[in-house]
């Protein structure tokens, strides 16, 4: 992917926030314990740093004394019991292509997981595969496909996300309404703990009721807890029929009884539902002005659907009844329906390009992923936009994102005019009101990206201080010398 | 449910496993404390606790000084605090219906959450509802059926289980294959803690990446860590056509690639996949001899299989056409489908008739509640019965289960001549057998049931010192003074 070594100058006022303290300087004869440890060729020269101290858009330039990239779990066990013994804090890395700092380094070790490449077991009878960390959700998706099955895990950096990277951070993606998150997606971990013992949870099963599910502890754990070595992946039947559709609602409110209506009559197949607003789709257009329109009228808001099917032929029948009594009951004002896979790809490519049009605006963009519950969407949609419009009435609201799993990225483009350095002075501003307004409904701060750096200090002020007291007693339980990850999530 | 007040006198043999400490006695005082910050109606007078000190088939009775059925969390709240204050141990109740002895008292103050029965949302269109612990878990399927939605946690003991219970054990039951089990179920908890804070993770959120995710510690905790009061749970669509098949296969390979067939060729719309072995269809006919014979000829192994669909008319084409497919491939050799819903039920009788029949049958029974990966079921069946088989050639097999789950029932009735006492003396043994056989194959010893008391011994022999060293970290963290439910789960 292109953009992924583009740096966006606009950012560079995340780097002002400076979450992380400044570490003391690891000694030498720590580093030393640490090499002595490590197959040579684990310990990566010098010259080989750089990606992993460069966030992909620039933000938060790292500094390491040591980047290590282990070949086994059992020499990455050696390592962390060194680092243990000589307290030396490490960060972990998968593909580093995470979007809040989490694998940032400020003069800790860096232990990447790239060389855990193993796949230990693929079973397509058991609907499930075993891979090692430093896997790419690509190759993954890959693997699975090559058993003739699916591992429905899709992000926007999947070839170069890696699978121990997606379960630290517990990935999201375009499937999440069908098949859920990594989390979901799971059944058993391998993990390197603080202290180098290696935890086998790296079971197959689907039922397994004997004491603690210590899994979702290191899921979605940013790193802080432990270094997950490898995983027991859940995979299902590929899709065997597609039915694509593009459709102008009048409101968040139609959205909501359609999302509701075709989930109920099709059992369950509807694998994507996609909220846009104008703003989302005339940017797009703007700024990619040879994508096909895709409703004949302007509409205030427009649904991307997606029902997917094990069996080939029923489903257009099923969808067409769905969408022909959303239209009958005016949920839908207007749609196309793709009538061939590449007539599907450019409806799909409408959304996917929110992003890139967003990146292409000369404006700076404030970028909220947030998610609330279904039901509350139309409301805090109505809320925020208020909220917006009365801090800034000539704001841009470019608010998209996954309706079907409540997660909206309400993003906020400065006036069209500028200026933008009056508008980037504001952006926090702006990105704590859209905050307020999430919690009031019930919401989260951070539906996908995880907290990292760059939310640390906002989660603490945002959580009870009961939750941040649990958080930081399994904290200071798993890794009690606070050696792993600093400064992240928690600090 | 009838047999829930009946006792059965062979299964003594278990109240002699004694797991529990003698506990000291409560002082006075601290009963005091707890009864101070009571509700009056909620301090159960002695002649209502009966219910509270007996398990269903008579193990484990119990023994309390106190017990509190609070009406509300903040209620709760103020109890766990003076608890915490005076170090009284607790023990938490749901329904009272676990098969480990979860919910025993040995001295400790009971509390039942029976009286926290509020419905405080339910939300059609965004597929969830709330609801107190207290609730049992068919009013739960009934709220959700009121709002034309399904809520598909179903268990045997579903009339007296309550929702903190099923939640606190993470049951299982009939529809784990399509919709997960009780842990799946989840979006949010609401807990009170053993030192009496109320941690609020009552969120409805299908995507909320904002560190640990705790409600899954809580969840199958086993009332270890704190009580839940309330949860917001998932609601589905519901089913709108049913197509249900006994079939006879040649053996558990076949069945395993009639699993993986069907899944893939229904695209995730098969509900139920029960495996019964010979033995247990046998069993069950010798005892209800009343019930109609699902296949013509005798078979090795059967299977009972139940497609769900959201849309009327469309599913009995797809499962006749997996149907068919499977007989071509010789994975079944006979087989009757339902065509009607009351066919249907008989078809289910046989399966759901397994364990009043062994409980009907004069020699006492082995129980095991296991799971292995679904690839290796075919593997573990034919070691089990050796090792059976082995130890005592006239020893009855009564394996069934929920084989798309990976979880097997396999359980052991004496030689049909008996005698009954020389074989209830080798019962542990051929338990600890048949675990040995399970962790040869990667699989748990106690897929659905918990631990409590029952296997609180053998699962720290069983799991790796450094599983049980985190457990013992978590528990430690949370609940420093071991107040919560103690000798159960970790001891």
């Amino acid at each position: 992917m292109a953009e992924r070594t583009a740096r966006q100058p606009e950012l560079a006022f995340y780097i002002l926030k400076e979450h992380l303290p400044p570490m003391t300087k690891i000694p030498e004869s720590a580093l030393q314990a640490l090499r002595a440890v490590a197959d040579p060729k684990s310990i990566l020269p010098e010259d080989a740093w750089a990606p992993h101290l460069e966030e992909w858009r620039g933000r938060w330039p790292g500094e390491t004394p040591l980047v290590l990239a282990p070949g086994s779990t059992e020499e990455l066990s050696r390592i962390m019991a060194a680092a243990y013994a000589h307290g030396v804090a490490v960060v972990p890395q998968g593909g580093n292509t995470g979007l809040v700092g989490g694998g940032a380094a400020k003069g800790e070790v860096i232990i990447t997981t790239k060389r855990l490449r193993k796949v230990r077991d693929v079973s397509p009878e058991g609907f499930t595969m075993t891979l090692e960390a430093g896997i790419t959700l690509q190759e993954a998706q890959q693997e699975a496909e090559k058993a003739d099955r699916l591992f429905p895990l899709s992000i926007g950096a999947e070839g170069t996300a890696n699978i121990g990277g997606v379960l630290s951070t517990n990935a999201g993606g375009v499937h999440v309404l069908r098949y859920g998150n990594a989390r979901d997606l799971a059944l058993g971990l391998e993990v390197v703990l603080p202290d180098g013992r290696i935890w086998e949870g790296l079971n197959a099963l689907r039922k397994n009721n004997t004491g603690y599910d210590l899994k979702h502890l290191f899921i979605g754990g940013e790193g802080t807890l432990g270094i997950i070595t490898a995983a027991v992946l859940k995979l299902y039947p590929r899709p065997k029929d597609h039915v694509t559709a593009f459709l102008a609602v009048p409101s968040p409110e139609h959205a909501v009884k359609l999302l509701s209506m075709a989930q109920d009559r099709s059992g369950g197949q509807l694998g994507s539902f996609e909220l846009m607003n104008a703003g989302t789709v005339d940017l797009v257009l703007e700024h990619f002005p040879d994508l096909p329109r895709p409703v004949k009228e302007r509409a205030p808001w427009y649904v991307l659907m997606e029902f997917a099917s094990g069996q080939k032929g029923i489903l257009a029948q099923v969808a067409g009844g769905i969408l022909e009594n959303a239209f009958e009951e005016g949920l839908v004002s207007d749609g196309t329906i793709a009538t061939s896979e590449a007539q599907a790809r450019a409806l799909w490519t409408i959304r996917h390009n929110a992003s890139e049009a967003m990146k292409n605006d000369p404006s700076p963009c404030v970028k909220c992923d947030v998610s609330v519950p279904i039901a509350s969407i139309p409301a805090f949609l109505r809320r925020a936009d208020e909220t917006v419009h009365g801090m800034e009435p000539g704001a841009r609201i470019i608010a998209f994102g996954h309706m079907g799993d409540g997660n909206i990225h309400y993003d906020i483009l400065g006036p069209k005019d500028g200026p933008h350095d009056a508008w980037r002075a504001r952006m926090t501003d702006f990105e704590h009101s859209i905050h307020d307004v999430v919690v009031e409904f019930g919401g989260s701060i951070s539906a996908e990206h995880g907290i990292g750096q760059l939310k640390r200090d906002e989660l603490a002020e945002r959580k009870s201080p009961v939750e941040m007291d649990l958080m930081r007693a399994i904290k200071h339980a798993i890794d009690p010398k606070g050696l792993m990850n600093p400064g992240k999530l928690l600090g």
